[in-house]
């Protein structure tokens, strides 16, 4: 019953429906209406009637959601059930506090290996995943099952890299780089999450401007 | 000649219109349509007209816009050609990847300062900015002029640095903890701007779903 086409907006709110439902879940409430829901995202009971129906009929008339059961349904629709095999390309600073403190697992990531091209992290272990000479990424892949690359490298190698990862079958890229790296037309079908700071920080800025 | 309310979506476009922008500039472009605009920002020229048409009159019709005054328009309305204060709380491997490589300065913020509870870490100099004890932060913003905190605190403690930094002044807050902090009402004009790196990766999961 899923939608063919899930407009961008949507698909970037369930992640937020899937915190606010642990939430819940975490504080022993069972069932929610789409009103209180829709108080707790900041969304009108039918913007949040409306998202939920794109992925099939979840509520009931009078009842309201079932926490649980939209929280599992949900994580399954965002894949956060599997782990899918990942690695992370630039252990510099952010590459280190992503490999130290983020947790991939509760995404529905492994993350397996890490690469690099300073001998001086070559063969560390970080958090229990070793950092290998970059040179080897290639035969890495070849040899595991990796479906996204988080790229941590610094701006000036972001496409370079983004070349060879898309060139060995990568189907995603998690972009730290600050830079829009280009996926070739013949791979359009791999997919680039950027995570750009500056750009939320210059929000941040624009919404500060006119108070006090 | 700015409307009063302009939708959140078309806020969070503007530094992708900086961005792009600041490419044709370097390129020397001069001037440029708002269908070529759009192709490269994946919008049509009609959504790029009313975008700008937010902010006043930019274009002209049959000549396009020039880059050049496009672009530092929109710097001057997303407020980065200003200097504000900025403090970082929570100097870990992700505050220190902030501190060693992020540019405050581009994105029209100065980082005066950055405050944690650490002994080994409290007197040393990172990119130049003392970290100094959190005890003396609410002493600190009594004396600066600091618009801006960046919280890069364990989760646990999200909440109480938002607390007192808001009981402070603070008038914005980037949040990287992956916690939704809340302002008291009493505070509801400071803007808190979060990055979810978990929600990235997740709408990440979710379009690669289907792709084999």
């Amino acid at each position: 019953m899923r939608k063919d086409k899930i407009s961008n907006a949507v698909i970037r709110r369930l992640p937020r429906y899937c915190r606010n439902l642990e939430a819940l879940r975490r504080d022993g409430v069972e069932r929610i209406s789409s009103s209180a829901l829709g108080r707790n995202m900041g969304l009108t009971a039918s913007q949040i009637r409306q998202d939920l129906s794109c992925f099939g009929e979840f509520g009931q008339q009078g009842y309201g959601y079932n926490v649980e059961s939209l929280y599992q349904e949900i994580r399954e629709i965002l894949g956060m059930h599997r782990q899918r095999g990942a690695i992370l390309v630039g252990v510099g600073n952010l590459g280190r506090a992503l490999m130290r403190n983020f947790d991939f697992a509760s995404s529905g990531f492994d993350l397996q290996a890490a690469f690099d091209i300073q001998p001086e992290v070559i063969g560390r272990e970080i958090h229990g995943v070793t950092v290998r000479d970059a040179a080897g990424m290639e035969e890495y892949l070849e040899a595991h099952d990796v479906a996204v690359a988080v790229l941590t490298v610094p701006q000036q190698h972001a496409q370079r890299v983004t070349d060879r990862l898309v060139a060995c079958g990568i189907r995603g890229i998690w972009n730290f780089t600050n830079f829009d790296v280009e996926v070739p037309e013949e791979h359009a079908d791999v997919v680039v999450e950027s995570i750009h700071f500056s750009d939320s920080l210059q929000v941040l800025s624009y919404l500060i401007r006119d108070n006090a």
